[in-house]
């Protein structure tokens, strides 16, 4: 009965340093690349969009990065966040495995998110910077950038794809009630914006739209710069704060992982949980350590995409990355976790499933709503559809520890709460829930248009 | 810049007793009464609808009354809660006042309510009730009352006002996620719902039909029984874990509060928080201690009914309680605080106010919202409307502090999140929000209708 369920940290238990994985990996990442010249760019190709210090940071290979004390100061709103021992789920699962979660969905924009736009809010305002232009597909990101602005006094332009901003509107609600101003993107703002609208007054925007339309409003005002929720190491950097806690967290347990599951979308969750993990690993640590990454059968980047340069958007304005993609014209299916819908990956985790440090799963939007729903009457927390996916993998490995009797250490990434997701639920609940078949002739049509290198 | 932002209580600082007030009454509370004869009810009169155990605790004068490991147990999901200091909100008041808050929105169904629902739940689910009904208003309680019945294996059935079971669906979906049933009150599955729909077949409903059909539910159902989520002495007495609690992390803080502020409705949370200190101002420990309660001049129980004999619902099921009352059949204007518009409120807490222990105010919505915008903007939690009166209360305190320069010490019971509530926002945003006149004829005319005892 008083089996532990959650362990807090104090305050100033909150990291005061990030980790970058960059120190650690066995061979350096390859370069980012100008898709004009075919050669790696440099610093003075991203100071229009983005402050000198996140460019400093995106190529650092410094193994420590100071956490500075005004973003401290903000992570202490939710940070340190708790590690839970799912007890009640192990209990129903009747597994000997034990399950650990660190629980991000305690932040004010409910996931993960704000741990790197704090961050990112926070160096801009430095230097200077007065505004931060983004895109946002479902919102979770355009919260959490709206979020971190507000606690900086910097104003903030969201486009929201205008399918989302229409159908959503709970999450345009919590940016403006932070003091973003949101636009249904395509605007009449931008150049890009202008030109989709002509050729299709009626469309519904997309992702790789509002890219074009944050960064072109970047580039073209003072004092304006751009952020990215996801993809690039400086993210997958700040987003490191989660698991350096969370591993205090498992000494305080006198326990370790056995085997890590965390969702990818982009990869900034499941990064920053697993990262510092991942060092050990590389280190030597704990070489037998199984590192998995969830993601959606309809958008199988890395279970099914090939390892090669891509562009990051659709409209091909950002430079190649190395990593796997689907191609950057690939459009997933509609399913309800809008933040696993992204081509690619984040070029540091690309690479380390290109090693084998760690591989990949992928599954179906119905076996993940079941997961999602065991979890809610199990351990009563509502999980983001995103999350589900690897709640989905947890419940499968409890399962197959179950039948092997292995008393394994099984953890996962709980990114963030499904508050505003609620309607996925309804229509899962109601047996309406489309489970899509695997896109492999579309996958097919967009590789064949990666860019040559 | 170091300053402590949160408190938080390890697992093992759960209470292990709730505080019973009724333990250190100046004066005995006066006798529910029978409307029919006039006279006190006894045990026998609440058996058909409640379980014994709640029953007892209802009439108990214990001052501790024992927390069941099981429900200590759940509790553990969510509970210690952190005790805030708000300390970005004193920054942007420039107040020399210091500012604390409670925050239960951390509980999955996102409020103080579940301290009770799983209690409820659980000395049911130990009487052998194999299912429990309610009704809800905007579905808070309703979705505590699930969520505290799927971890015991309760059967859970909600009558859900019609006009929020339409406009609503976010709370309807949460509930239905914890596997309860809902319906869209009145119902064709009780006389009392089949009446009203003769009568008017197009009825948004009410909380007062809402409630007749749930009581009417457990009165004609083998093995079911009823649940309220306020009034009630013994759901005051299972909310004192939160002002238990906050005594606890005010001593780690080796502080005290001079003034505490806490919205109310049916008076849960604002007992459930305040009693604790409440005791303490009784027993003379700091009897200069002002405790204030916060609700809307559209339902001014507190500043403006009369303490009488009353129902506690529209349709006359319930016994008389001795009350602060407006009428019941007082309709209060559709505020977006739905969970404050109760003609009534908690008996123990009128008596505190009747007797001059506690004050209360009334505030408009607008500046209400005022309020909670400030506090997303510095403290970055977005609450629920019910709980921005005491936001706005405390403001205007902490300004008053910096007129007359006092370091008093606030605090307020931060009883939840507004996830489900952004509509409200996004009027308030807009300029659309509506500020009702002073209910003066309406509050008139349903005291008219007070019952004679």
């Amino acid at each position: 009965m008083e089996a532990t369920t959650k362990i807090f940290l104090d305050e100033n238990e909150i990291p005061r340093k990030w980790y970058n994985l960059q120190a650690d990996l066995p061979t350096p990442l390859d370069p980012v690349l100008n898709p004009g010249t075919g050669k790696p760019i440099g610093p003075e190709d991203l100071a229009p969009i983005f402050p000198m210090e996140l460019i400093k940071q995106e190529v650092s290979t410094e193994r420590w990065i100071p956490i500075p004390d005004e973003v401290r100061d903000i992570y202490r709103l939710w940070r340190p966040t708790p590690l839970y021992r799912a007890v009640r789920l192990e209990k129903a699962l009747k597994t000997p495995a034990k399950i650990y979660y660190k629980w991000e969905g305690v932040s004010p924009p409910g996931s993960h998110k704000p741990n790197t736009a704090v961050a990112q809010a926070y160096y801009n305002m430095k230097e200077g910077v007065e505004r931060i232009s983004t895109e946002t597909g479902a919102g979770q990101w355009g919260s959490a950038l709206a979020f971190g602005t507000c606690l900086f006094g910097l104003d903030c332009t969201v486009y929201m794809v205008k399918a989302s901003y229409e159908q959503k509107p709970y999450r345009r609600i919590l940016m403006e009630t932070w003091g973003a101003e949101v636009f249904s993107s395509p605007t009449q703002r931008t150049n890009s914006g202008r030109e989709i609208l002509k050729k299709d007054p009626d469309t519904t925007g997309s992702l790789g739209i509002a890219i074009s339309e944050a960064v072109e409003d970047a580039a073209t005002h003072d004092n304006t710069k751009y952020a990215l929720g996801s993809v690039l190491n400086h993210v997958m950097l700040h987003q490191t704060v989660v698991g350096l806690e969370t591993k205090k967290q498992f000494e305080i347990a006198e326990d370790y992982p056995d085997v890590m599951f965390g969702c990818v979308g982009g990869g900034s969750n499941f990064s920053g949980a697993c990262f510092p993990f991942v060092g050990d690993k590389l280190m030597g640590k704990k070489p037998e350590l199984e590192v998995i990454a969830c993601e959606p059968t309809a958008c199988p980047t890395l279970t099914r995409g090939p390892y090669a340069y891509d562009f990051g958007d659709t409209a091909k304005l950002t430079p190649l990355l190395k990593m796997y993609t689907l191609g950057h014209d690939f459009v997933p299916a509609p399913i309800h976790a809008g933040g696993l819908r992204y081509h690619g990956d984040a070029p540091l985790l690309c690479k380390l499933v290109n090693e084998n440090v760690m591989g990949a799963v992928a599954y179906n939007q119905n076996e993940v709503f079941e997961a999602a729903l065991t979890f809610a009457r199990t351990e009563g927390i509502i999980i983001a559809p995103e999350t589900a996916h690897c709640v989905k993998a947890t419940i499968d490995e409890a399962l197959r520890c179950k039948k092997t009797r292995e008393k394994k250490t099984i953890f996962f990434a709980n990114s963030g709460h499904g508050h505003f997701d609620l309607a996925a639920y309804d229509a899962y609940l109601a047996g309406k829930l489309v489970d899509y078949a695997y896109p492999e002739e579309m996958i097919k049509k967009s590789l064949a248009n990666l860019p040559k290198v």
